[in-house]
């Protein structure tokens, strides 16, 4: 909302109530008709058995508050000539969303064969949960969606995310009091401490008290008011309530709510950006109480359904074989009058319509709701000035992650204007060792500040909140409306998203398939802190299963990859940042690590995802390797290398070829992964008859499950983390899990046929040395001094 | 806490304070000692270097806090002769928790070697942190916890867990404003909403506000403290404030609060249990603001420490090489006064014990911590009850959720004297069709109720919020403190708890291991509304990964089951009910389903866990298969016997095997996991080289995953779900995924070799079928009849 909207608080008159009521009966009418109808839309004829879907599925309980909310949003809008998003979190009412599309014309632009006439109307019915049709929920399908109603929690945190750096826009957010007890919604109300009023929109929280879920009150709905009240306060806003099941009622006081609420935030954004003030807003919001399935059937069979549970799907189930409820449902979509609604041939009648915002106004045609019409390229800059120099594998040291943040400084620093890229983590971006990128900006906070606090800015725009949801939930809704981030996180508390992960690549599939939706940015994480040095957290903080989680996905959306140094991050965080419409997964750690390839070579052993490290091998070009020793992250990159010194040294005359590989999916059957390798190109690289072992990052079987079908595919031995995970040293880590250099020389010998008498030895001199690494930890904490020490010599 | 508890308000004498801070500082001593020494523990000789730890690990920030807590909570047992247990959220802070622990004895009780002198206090401060020693978090290995400090957002879900069904218990639960901000704790508050006052126990939360996170402010901590009050009030709570930094007025104000607090719960209990008050009570809280890392170094480097982030880990990080910082920690361990503390010897004082509890009473020594102590066998009936009747297989149909709800029905009731059997779930239990269960109890609710409302009550064992954090929550502290239960779940969000459930695995590893933790009751999961049936809701409802994310941690904690029918159901369900310190995941659909087998052939089938339906195949005994089909899960079951049914019927020659696979552990060799199959037996069911087509429930690379090592693994075929999700019919979902009955008999053919000419005939009206099968849910929204009708002839 611009800071110029005029404020219009004259209450209804009853032509615009009359008009309006007509609005809410005609999306009313139409979400009956989706979730019942097949035929006979416009009830020109008397409703049959065979007029009636043969099943039956869809939310009603919710659809008629939507409805409410979307005609009044759209007199809001209309009126004040405003620029706003919704967001539906109870989106199980697809068909209430779906319905005022079609009202306000953008249905039809985006899906011309459903025309608005009674032949468009049918086909609206037919294809509502119907196969090959569109889903029951406010889905991608959705026009003006940005948000699948499926699994609940992140309608709020989805809202700020739209909102942020958008300061001309009005972010509606419809919270069901189901959502409302979930504990990512819990988390997000406090999202508000990190809305900038000057730089960023404003978000308009409506929660929805309809009292019911599936099968049971809701908390909040049974609260006496006040203490409702102290709770919605102490989250920072200011509630309106709209409360009743009297429509004449309920649309003055919801007008008049939606006035109140507009003309706050317009005095807010006015103090700030006009007048100066400081002090963080208490926004408004508000708390509509109408009946569950409100205009329904009040009984069905004898027992109360409108205003009751039994309201929230279908509230009468068996239309075609009981001429009772046959008989309910004509009632119930004559109730509304249809027409009144419609004309003739099936169009809305002007009365129904003259709420409804003009062209891109209309919130199912807002291009926020499509981000990739608004998403432009990230200014990257050639990586050579980030680049750590590299004169020979192995010679330095870097940290990976910080010079990751370097990288992040300058795209904050050249984003400054634009503002449409944020990172985003949870109270770790300087323990993620990202800390350079505060010289650029610092973390939003419009809470209280004191002297002792560093790097806290009003207009920042590094996200921080303890809330891996929230973390999600925002940055979600940042690029949805088409910005540009980064999510960094600790490896094993991922997991906590791994449900919101999974809604959003299922929204990205989907979306590929619809020519309309416009690519987006990619989601892009940064999973550090990993699994292989949680020397102060120990085993709860050591989980590095999300790679397998994010793989079990549909393949065309999501990217995995585990660079070695910190030039292959530059080169893959530099491939993510310019991607679209992926979950990119970067894996990669803060502790100090070799540099092990140039920019240059970063470069192309990235693009091509896994290679041979000829210089880390025996290889000269005449010869086939007796065992290749392949890796895959930055800790089992530096074993293998160290393995491959040990085998050097202590076996000559073996041929060792060192694969790497940094895009996991390069594994996979090319036909089942974009990135997936040709056979031909898979035994290129491993061989199809040698020993592979493969020091994996994560849990072993995962290459298993990546490899199965390749030829050689019984002599691949795996090592990686087996959970056996504690507070220790970082070589006693590798050790306990068997993925140390020792262990995988031992691997080696036990694999490789033919092999000299003295390799007998050889083996027994790594068991030793595993021995005296036991014995050296616990008598003195820190790691055996070949160990700590140990540098590449090839 | 017993209603009868005396009041004890009276302010502290001077001597009393004297010992409650002598505690205090004892507590913070021996604290600042496990983060760094590992020898010269009493400070008999002037601090050296190499009096410190190599490497220095732990968090120091929140630590003085909880020395604080546990020094006011063993006063208030004390006194009142209460029973406690408390949850530490900000377990980070190991050492403190640690640290009382061998003040108060109990730790010593456990770990006989760490004696209460100087040579247990060296061993104490040298194992913290080190490799082969103990956890810097609070953790299994702690005596008197439940909770594992390491990932945040559920301490005050355990604590209502652990109050439920204890009246006599009062829960303290130290929420750290780190915590604060995460979704599963935010969503928690409200689980007061569900304790009932007269036959739970107390939950009493305290709010430590000491300002910061790693890096950054808490939210909570600025916010105004009247916005913070309504916060608090609106979740329910009636907040006592206690601010501070100077120690004696803090001492004064925390006893004072413990007290009044004690008093209020006191109050409560007696109005509802003994005066019939049936108001919701305000429950009260503590709002305890100390500094981070209070007492520490004021400043280190010219920095400020004290009071800040910068207290989080380790405030003086270079005491071995800077001799400032050595200096500074000496003269911070003597700012406690050690020699009043300790004597000669090392063991603490008496004056400095005065306020800790006896035996048991102790907050480490208490039972309700160790809850195999406690937990009792369940009451299961003879299955035979509830089993289904089964004269042939396929030949009748049960909806297998169902018929579980009437066993747990019997188990609630039978429990309803012992109260310690409870079932959760997120708004589910009826829509999983479980209802029956509320003839034995109803849903525990203590918020307003309507005369509309069903199966409500006050006293009620099912929990149900739409919150599936927090019903894990409560379910985990309930587990942990010796009673039993079950989570019910829609399949695909059960990922919500991914990472919960992660760290209940960690949890039991690592008790394994502890032999003074007795096992505990297995934390079971039925999730239902699978991924195959989510006709209402469609692709946002549809996942089958939870197994694959269970199945990749530690085998001897997790068990995975997806048995066929109703028996199968009830067969897994009791073992799961029976079984200890597991987390057992059973798959079960609660749509009707064929039964297949009789209640004694399904407990000899669930027993092996998977076996050959030789009255689904061919088997006659005289011959091998040429060919194995086989099944894991209800409608891959059902689909794998449709296409055994058509494979008779079309190439009745063809020697078909079917097996069925309930505990998809058992694919595992038997190294791997404990109910692996050996070789000898995989290759008996499955042969090893015959094609087998395996129909999967989930993903079918999971299979792959168990199955890799097998002889026969390159024989194996796999089909299951692979992301091909949406709304539509129920056989549609098995045909968009490849699993339908028609592709795996297409499949079949194309494996087997040297089949009759006409197979490929067969093959072409399979084809054929499916195509029809498009077209005619695309006109009419429904199956095909010949799937819809479709019965088992075998």
């Amino acid at each position: 909302m611009c800071a110029h909207s005029q404020q219009v608080s004259s209450p209804l008159s009853d032509e615009e109530l009359r008009r309006l009521d007509a609005h809410w009966r005609a999306a009313n009418y139409l979400s009956v008709g989706q979730i019942y109808l097949t035929s006979n839309p416009l009830l020109t004829e008397p409703l049959r058995a065979e007029h009636v879907k043969p099943r039956l599925l869809g939310h009603w309980g919710t659809s008629p508050g939507l409805n409410l909310v979307y005609t009044h949003l759209n007199r809001l809008v209309r009126s004040r000539g405003l620029e706003a998003l919704c967001i539906w979190g109870p989106g199980h009412g697809g068909p209430a969303v779906v319905a005022n599309s079609w009202l306000e014309g953008s249905y039809t632009e985006t899906y011309p064969d459903i025309t608005r006439d009674a032949a468009g109307m049918a086909r609206l019915f037919r294809q509502f949960s119907f196969p090959g049709g569109v889903p029951s929920h406010v889905a991608p399908e959705t026009p003006g969606s940005i948000h699948e109603g499926g699994e609940l929690g992140y309608a709020l945190s989805h809202a700020y995310g739209a909102a942020f750096d958008n300061p001309g826009l009005l972010v509606t957010c419809v919270i069901g009091d189901g959502e409302a007890e979930t504990g990512p919604l819990a988390a997000s109300w406090h999202s508000n401490k990190f809305l900038d009023p000057v730089r960023d929109g404003a978000v308009l929280p409506i929660l929805h008290l309809n009292g019911y879920k599936i099968a049971n009150p809701t908390v909040l709905s049974r609260l006496p008011e006040s203490e409702l009240d102290e709770l919605l306060k102490g989250y920072g806003h200011e509630p309106i309530h709209v409360t009743g099941d009297e429509p004449a009622a309920v649309h003055r006081a919801m007008a008049q709510a939606m006035d109140t609420a507009a003309d706050r935030i317009a005095a807010v954004q006015r103090a700030v950006r006009e007048e100066g003030e400081t002090e963080r807003p208490r926004w408004p919001m508000i708390v509509l109480r109408t009946p569950k399935g409100w205009t329904g059937p009040a009984e069905v069979d004898g027992l109360p359904v409108e205003g009751t549970w039994r309201a929230h799907q279908v509230p009468l189930s068996a239309v075609r074989d009981n001429p009772d409820h046959l008989r309910q449902l004509e009632e119930w979509l004559l109730s509304y009058r249809p027409h009144e609604l419609f004309d003739e041939h099936g169009a809305p009648r002007p009365d129904v319509l003259t709420c409804v915002p003009d062209g891109a106004r209309r919130l199912g045609s807002t291009p926020h709701a499509n981000g990739g019409l608004l998403v432009r390229e990230l200014p990257l800059p050639p990586l050579e000035r980030f680049a750590v120099p590299v004169d020979k594998p192995g010679a330095t040291l870097h940290e990976p992650t910080r010079v990751l943040g370097d990288l992040l400084e300058y795209i904050m620093r050249e984003t400054a204007d634009r503002r449409d890229f944020r990172v985003v983590g949870p109270d770790e971006t300087a323990s993620n060792r990202l800390q350079a990128v505060y010289g650029a900006s610092g973390k939003a906070w419009q809470a209280r500040t004191l002297d002792v606090d560093e790097h806290l800015d009003r207009h920042g725009r590094v996200m921080e909140i303890l809330s891996e949801h929230t973390c999600q939930g925002w940055l979600e809704g940042y690029l949805l409306t088409g910005r540009h981030g980064l999510f960094s996180c600790y490896e094993a508390f991922v997991h906590i998203v791994d449900s919101m992960v999974n809604q959003h690549i299922k929204w990205l599939r989907v979306t590929r398939r619809l020519p309309w939706r416009a690519p987006i940015a990619s989601l892009n994480y940064l999973l550090t802190s990993h699994v292989w040095r949680q020397d102060h957290n120990g085993f709860s903080h050591q989980d590095p299963g999300f790679v397998d989680h994010i793989l079990n996905k549909s393949p065309e959306a999501v990217r995995v990859y585990l660079p070695p140094d910190a030039n292959t991050l530059l080169s893959v965080a530099d491939h993510a940042l310019r991607s679209r419409d992926y979950v990119n997964v970067i894996v990669a750690g803060k502790q100090p690590c070799f540099d092990w390839l140039t920019m240059e070579e970063a470069r192309v052993h990235c693009a091509r995802g896994a290679g041979i490290w000829d210089w880390a091998g025996t290889e000269d070009g005449t010869r086939e390797p007796d065992v290749v020793l392949a890796c895959a992250g930055d800790v089992p990159t530096q074993e293998v290398l160290a393995a491959a010194q040990l085998l050097r040294h202590h076996l000559p005359e073996l041929a060792v070829r060192v694969v790497n590989v940094v895009d996991i999916a390069r594994l996979l059957p090319s036909e089942e992964h974009p990135h997936g390798m040709s056979d031909f190109e898979y035994d290129g690289l491993f061989t199809p008859d040698k020993p592979v072992v493969f020091a994996y990052h994560g849990y072993p079987w995962l290459i298993h499950r990546l490899a199965y079908r390749r030829t050689g595919h019984q002599h691949l031995h795996v090592r990686g983390y087996k959970e056996m995970g504690t507070t220790t040293t970082p070589f006693d880590m590798v050790v306990r899990n068997d993925l140390d250099r020792y262990r995988l020389v031992m691997d080696v010998i036990d694999r490789v046929p033919g092999l000299a008498v003295r390799a007998a030895a050889v083996r027994q001199g790594m068991e030793d040395t595993r021995l005296r690494h036991h014995a050296y930890i616990r008598e003195h904490g820190v790691d055996l001094p070949e160990v700590a020490d140990w540098t590449w010599d090839g």
